[in-house]
C-alpha cells in the first residue's frame, strides 16, 4: 500500500482536530485510495518541532507528548529538509501581510509538494503566484477551509461551474461580528455583546481584527481573488468596521423593518477614466430588509452568494456546526481527499 | 482535435436552449478540451428524428427546419443504432412510471455511451440499477438539471464532500406551488393564483403534478436515491398537496407569525417493529415561522439543504433566473463538460 506523508505545520485546535479525524478516516482513506495516511512532521511555535527521519514511518499523533518536540527543529526546516508529499499551512494568520504562511506555502511549493492552507493570508497576498508556482511545479495548491470552514465554496465552483465567469461574490463572512450584532438587537450595547460573545466562545480575547472588518475583508480578498481570478489585497477593501455602531442605531433600524449587517461586496467595476476594469471590494455596516437572507442568518451563520453569467446566482449557508473546530479540521480533510482522488486518477 | 458525438433525444425548450448554448461555448470547448463537440442525433416526439450517417459531420442547430426530420426515426432506434458518444435524455417525465426515458437511458448505457439526463424519472424510479450499469459499462451517468435547474447540488456532494455521510435531505423543490402560496398570501384564491401564475409563465396549463406534489416528491426521490444511497420511489413519499389550503389557512397563519410552504423531507428511521433503517420521505404544506430560510423564499426560489455526519448541514438556495430554461441547459452542459473533463484526464 502506498503512503502519503504530511507536515502539519502549526499545530494549534485546528492541527490537533485534523489529525483525531485524519485517525477516524484512515481505514476509509485506506480502503478507498489504497494509501495509508501517515504524519511524519509537525511544527508548534513555542514548543518547536517533530520531525520524523526518513523511513521512520509515521508519528502517532495521538500519543504526542511535549518531550518529543525539539527546539531546534522550526517550520523552515520541516520545510525544506523534511520528508512529506503534502504541508498543511496551519500557523495563525497575520492579516496584514499574510508572512509567514505565504513563505512556508511558496517554499513548499517550490519543492514540489502538495499544499493545503487553512491560513486565508497566502490567498489573501498572494494567491496567483502561488497558484502558478503550484502548477509549474506540478502539484496541487488547496484551501477550502480558509472561507467558511469545511463548506466547500472554491470546490463548488471550480469543480461544478465549468464554463461560468463569476461576475460578483458577496456575503456575511465573519460569524463574530454577525453574532455581536445580534445580541445588540436584543437591546445591549456593543461593550456587554463583546463580552457575551467571549462568555460564549464566539469571541476571542481581542477582537479588533474581527470587529474592524479585517477578518472579513482577508476572507473578500481571498473569495475574489481565487473565484474572479484578480490581484486584490485586503488593504484595497474599503472597509468599515461595526466598533461605532450602538444599540440606537440597531433601534432606529427596527423602526424602519430593518437590520444592520456588516455586508461584504466584491465585483468588477470600470474605472471613471480609463474605462479599465477593476476589482472592487466593501466591507461595510449595511441595512437590509427583515426579511433578507442576510437578516435572517443566525448570530453565528454565514453565507457566500455568487453570480455567474451562464447559471445566474447561487448561495451557499454555512449552518452553525459545534464543535466550529471540527468544521475547519473537515475543510482541510476534504483537501486531502481531492488530492488523494486526483493523484489515484493520474 | 477529436470530436464528441450527441445524441439529443428530446427537442423541446431545453434541448433548443441547449443545442444555442453549446453554439456559444463551443470555442471555449474546442480551446480547454481539444473536442469538438458536434450534434449527430436529434429525435422529437411529434416530427421524427434526425440521425446523421456515419462520418456525416455534425448538425447544424441554428438550421434545423421541420422537414428534415425523418417520420420513421424514434428514439430507440437513435439509442441503439446511432452514432454518437453521449445521448441527452430530454423528454417530458412521466412521474408515475419514469418511462420511456428510463428505458432510453438503460439502453444507452449498455451500449457503452456516456448519458445526461434532464428528466428526472429515471433517477426517481431506477437509479441504482442505472448507476450500477454505467458503471459496469465504464461511462458516466450525469444528472445535475434534474433537481434545482444548473445549480450543482449533485455535483457539490460528489465532488467536494468526500468521506462525508449525508443524513438528511430538505427544502422547497418545487417554484410553482411557492408561486402560487405566495400569490395567495397577497389575499387571493388559489384559482386566482394558479391564473396569474399561467399568465407569468409559471404555472403549466395543467398544474395538478406541481399542486398535487408529485413534482416535489419526484425530486426528493431523486435526491434521496443519489444523496443518500437508498432506493426509494414517488410512490413511497408521503404526499400532499396544496390543492385544499385556502386564503383564510395563510390568515390564520401569519396572525401567528408564520406561513405555509410546501416542505420536502427526506432522512432515515429506525422500523419500530425491525430496528432497521429505512428512508422515509414526505412532501408536505408546513407551517414555518416568518423569519425562517423556507419564509423568505421568493416566489421562484428554491433551495435544498443537506445535513451530513462530518461537516455540519449546508444549504444551496437557487435564485431566480430568467430565462429558467437557460439555467436548466446549463445544467446539461455543465454535465457534458464533466464528461469531457474526466475523459481528458484518462
Amino acid at each position: 500500500m502506498d503512503q502519503i506523508r504530511i507536515a502539519l505545520i502549526g499545530y494549534g485546535n485546528v492541527g490537533q482536530a485534523f489529525a483525531r479525524m485524519l485517525e477516524k478516516r484512515r481505514e476509509y482513506i485506506r480502503e478507498t485510495f489504497d494509501t495509508d495516511p501517515v504524519v511524519t512532521a509537525i511544527c508548534t511555535r513555542s514548543k518547536g518541532g517533530i520531525l520524523q527521519p526518513a523511513g521512520a514511518g509515521g508519528i502517532d499523533t495521538a500519543r504526542v507528548t511535549d518531550d518529543m518536540f525539539d527546539k531546534l527543529i522550526d517550520a523552515i526546516k520541516i520545510i525544506d529538509f523534511g520528508e512529506y508529499d503534502v504541508m498543511i499551512e496551519l500557523t495563525p494568520i497575520n492579516i496584514m501581510t499574510g508572512m509567514p504562511a505565504t513563505r512556508h506555502v511558496e517554499r513548499a511549493l517550490q519543492r514540489g509538494k502538495h499544499v493545503i492552507t487553512a491560513n486565508k493570508g497566502p490567498i489573501a497576498w498572494a494567491y496567483r503566484e502561488l497558484r502558478d508556482k503550484a502548477e509549474e511545479n506540478g502539484v496541487q495548491f488547496l484551501y477550502e477551509a480558509t472561507v467558511m470552514d469545511g463548506v466547500p465554496v472554491y470546490n463548488l465552483t471550480r469543480e461544478t461551474m465549468m464554463g461560468c465567469r463569476i461576475t460578483e461574490v458577496s456575503g456575511i463572512f465573519n460569524a463574530t461580528t454577525n453574532f455581536i450584532l445580534t445580541e445588540m438587537e436584543k437591546g445591549i450595547d456593543f461593550e456587554e455583546a463583546v463580552e457575551e460573545g467571549r462568555r460564549q466562545g464566539f469571541v476571542e480575547a481581542d477582537p479588533a481584527m474581527d470587529v474592524d472588518g479585517w477578518d472579513a475583508a482577508a476572507k473578500l480578498t481571498a473569495l475574489m481573488n481565487v473565484l474572479m481570478d484578480v490581484q486584490i489585497t485586503p488593504t484595497e477593501i474599503d472597509r468599515e468596521g461595526i466598533g461605532h455602531i450602538t444599540k440606537e442605531d440597531l433601534d432606529a433600524a427596527a423602526e424602519q423593518g430593518k437590520k444592520i449587517k456588516l455586508l461584504c461586496q466584491g465585483r468588477m467595476e470600470e474605472d471613471g477614466d480609463t474605462g479599465i476594469l477593476k476589482p472592487v471590494g466593501s466591507v461595510k455596516p449595511t441595512l437590509v430588509d427583515q426579511d433578507s437572507l442576510p437578516a435572517i442568518m443566525d448570530a453565528t451563520s454565514s453565507y457566500v452568494s455568487i453570480m455567474t453569467d451562464l447559471m445566474g446566482g447561487v448561495t451557499v449557508i454555512e449552518e452553525p456546526f459545534e464543535p466550529e473546530i471540527d468544521h475547519t479540521a473537515y475543510g482541510v480533510l476534504s483537501d486531502l481527499l481531492r488530492i488523494l482522488n486526483d493523484t489515484k486518477i493520474k
